[in-house]
């Protein structure tokens, strides 16, 4: 080849257009952790402008070109060829929605969030449905838009957005499956926790610097260098940032340190991805992550199969006890892992157990798929929540803050993402099974706190392989042998919460 | 006219500049306030990212004839006009530079700047030497392309890009002046003071929080509002951010807060410039701030002029004793006064006092022009460091740390800056003279905390003007009824540190 082949052009745009995402993907994190108030509007623009960029830059006429020029010259190289096809599939995405459709939903999506935010804590739907109708009717334009890019349902292209390959037909299966599992089981989960004690609570105040060290201390543990990544404090916790420079954030609750603990780890997972995807790929689309239900596997690995473990809390346990000066039996291993394992019918998705936690993605999954595809109005969107809640977990909310407006995803645009969540925890499940069939070694380790036999076959079956596997279950299959299933999820939740009780 | 004029197009496409530096403005921040030390080379890129996106969209072919056909759509419109003027300014900047000269300057001044952060501490100057010789080769080709597209000498067009209009002609008399004044009345001051009781000591320590938090309460006092802007910790004070989101940082030592406090002051000053730049005219050229002279000129009204006058001390005195729970003669009036007035020939120009300072400017502005024009190699710097230093300020640096090395400027790329600071101090000392006769009572006010008067005839006769005028010399003719000069500033010098003794 003479001079710089279609390819190589290729990389070249999709590196710059991966340092702008960076930028973009700092500011964001800068925005939850420092900005001040007012500086919200400024900063909307700010990112809308390197969106814009962006959309120039992967729309340009000169693009199509390059990409059928390219096919002949990835041939035989499968890091290539997967990075041929991302491009292309970031292209076809991109090349649907033209800049003003993604001016309007931009401008939507903000207008509704931030009446969202005044509504929810006065559990007001009624002021921010005719918001929420407008980046419905938007988004369901975005989606037929993809759709016919991608050559599939409206609904199925505003899933490839967060879940590339994702399709109705392959989730409805395993959420039917999970459906008629969950109910059941969990009855029997709740019938075998009421003939135990309820664990006994931790006393605070737990001071906000001490809960910070603890953070940082886990952190390290798990391996997060801290030379390469932050961790702050922000309304909800979440992993940003780019690969030297991690950005993990969390929330303090003096009263309670549980839960913060258990959003760092749960994090860390999400961090310790972002770091392990290959560095000869960084800001290429076949280095970025598989999907987010890779991404949320790989949290959920930390969060809820190693760190809920018998052996981690064994660990932990005495760590707390150190930490916060704590004296008595409910500093035991024991209580900390009734702490941990509580279950109960919940009406909030973030704050729910590993065990109803599916019944809140399914209920989000079938309720946004029929107001896609305008089955169910937003007028009626209540009722439905409430009936679906009741029908799944056999409880309703008292009112919608309870209900439909306690998520933001809807109100900011981002619809199809909720599958992810309930697919992450089928993965994590399975990638952890695997791992424990490769590595028999694991547990022990992590009981000294050791993760590194974990995250060793993580690094080798997951992180490094980033997006060179085509979609979710092709990695699957090469790292556990089969496609994304719920067996190995309903073995686990069956071994936690009924036969090693 | 029909559909979008030549001027609206060009306004459109300077807004979207302007929105992408707001965030290159804010990944800078964030590097020097939070990054960890590995996000270094992927920030760097990031930030290369998004200068080449300015550049090429500056640089694009159909601006030329944008900024032509613009020229007669403004006429009779003062702002207009002014906003086109300085599009052409920044379009014949950024076409003198092709995309290949600009990626080597990065490359060989962040390459440069991390030899020599490694070399300051050692004194080691024949380390970073080589380095340093391709920074200043880099930054010679620029200034020639630069002073082609402008009409003007090497050095003039680097000044340019800092301080629009300056020239070699205007800045030599000021200096002179300057120059031949300040070592006799240096004398003057140091015969004086040392007649005087050295002021006693503040005895530490005095706690970081403590500290912040009456920055934060000092910042509060002269109108900053924590809802659109921060107060954080970095290794050199400086102030950052947009209209509604400033950032402030500063550092703190515990045995010492004078430095800290008055840090805090001088960096409110450019923040309240920030922030009192025209709305309406945000992100475009016109909006602005006029230059860096005129920058560090409100920077230094607060600091200097404002805060180090006796009425200021008189109010900040008492609070600083509350604060820090102070006891005795150390922390009257009368002693902080002699704290922050002390005059001393010192080699290092950021601890320098305002009556040595423009030496050390002084020196470095004739040692680069010199070095540009290749009149003195870099081989010979140290010495005519110490050369020039003995000459103006009668002493010499025991080491290089201590000399040519002091100063991060020359070592990542920033030639032509170092004047903009003894402009700044002038025009601080003419524009609060103007502002004292125009509303006589401004020093009443500020014995009472009161800086509205003060900032309300900077805002209509400064802040609000942004670059309307054509340069620093015409905001201050409009201002102040003079060009920039020395005059006031040798009788500000003259009364502060002589007869109001």
């Amino acid at each position: 080849m003479a001079g710089a082949s279609s390819y190589e052009a290729l990389e070249e745009r999709f590196a710059q257009i991966g340092a702008l995402r960076e930028a973009a993907r700092m500011l964001a994190w800068d925005r939850s952790v420092n900005m001040p108030r007012k500086g919200a509007p400024a900063r909307a623009e700010q990112l809308a402008a390197l969106r814009l960029v962006e959309h120039e830059k992967i729309t340009d006429p000169a693009v199509p070109d390059l990409l059928d020029g390219a096919a002949e010259e990835v041939a035989g190289d499968p890091w290539r060829a997967a990075n041929l096809r991302e491009m292309r599939r970031r292209w076809l995405h991109a090349t649907a929605l033209d800049a003003g459709l993604i001016a309007a939903m931009e401008s939507a999506d903000s207008e509704c969030e931030m009446v969202w935010r005044e509504a929810r804590p006065r559990a007001d739907y009624a002021a921010v449905k005719p918001f929420l109708q407008t980046v419905l009717d938007l988004i369901r334009e975005a989606g037929q838009a993809r759709g016919a890019a991608l050559g599939c349902p409206v609904y199925d292209a505003l899933m490839d957005v967060y879940e590339p390959g994702a399709r109705t037909g392959r989730i409805d299966a395993l959420f039917a499956d999970l459906a008629a599992f969950l109910p059941g089981f969990l009855d029997r989960v709740l019938e075998a926790q009421s003939r135990e004690a309820p664990p006994l609570p931790m006393e605070g105040p737990f001071a906000v610097e001490v809960q910070h060290a603890l953070g940082v201390r886990l952190m390290r543990q798990l391996g997060f260098d801290f030379d390469g990544g932050r961790l702050d404090v922000s309304l909800h916790p979440f992993c940003s940032g780019v690969h030297d420079d991690v950005r993990v954030t969390t929330r303090y609750d003096t009263a309670d340190f549980t839960q913060s603990v258990m959003a760092v780890l749960h994090e860390t997972g999400h961090a310790l991805y972002n770091k392990g995807l290959p560095r000869g790929w960084r800001r290429q689309p076949a280095g970025s992550a598989r999907g987010m239900a890779v991404h949320e596997s790989q949290s959920l690995i930390v969060e809820m199969q190693a760190c809920r473990s018998a052996e981690f809390i064994g660990f932990l346990a005495p760590l707390l006890r150190e930490t916060f000066a704590g004296e008595g039996p409910a500093w035991s291993p024991a209580n900390l892992r009734r702490h941990y394992r509580r279950v109960a019918r919940s009406l909030i998705r973030v704050d729910a157990d590993e065990v109803t936690y599916p019944a809140h993605v399914i209920l989000r999954y079938r309720l946004e798929r029929r107001l896609i595809g305008g089955e169910l109005s937003l007028d009626d969107l209540p009722d439905a929540w409430a009936d679906g809640l009741d029908s799944l977990l056999g409880i309703r909310p008292p009112d919608d803050a309870l209900g439909c407006l306690q998520d933001i995803h809807w109100y900011s645009g981002s619809w199809g993402y909720f599958p992810t969540y309930a697919l992450g925890a089928l993965a994590a499940a399975q990638l952890f099974a695997a791992a424990l069939e490769a590595c028999p070694g694991i547990p022990q380790a992590i009981s000294g706190g050791d993760f590194a036999p974990l995250f060793g076959w993580l690094a080798e079956n997951v992180h490094c392989k980033a997006s060179l596997p085509a979609s979710t279950d092709e990695l699957l299959q090469e790292a556990t042998g089969a496609p994304l299933g719920t067996d190995a999820f309903k073995a686990h939740l069956d071994r936690r919460y009924l036969s090693e009780r």
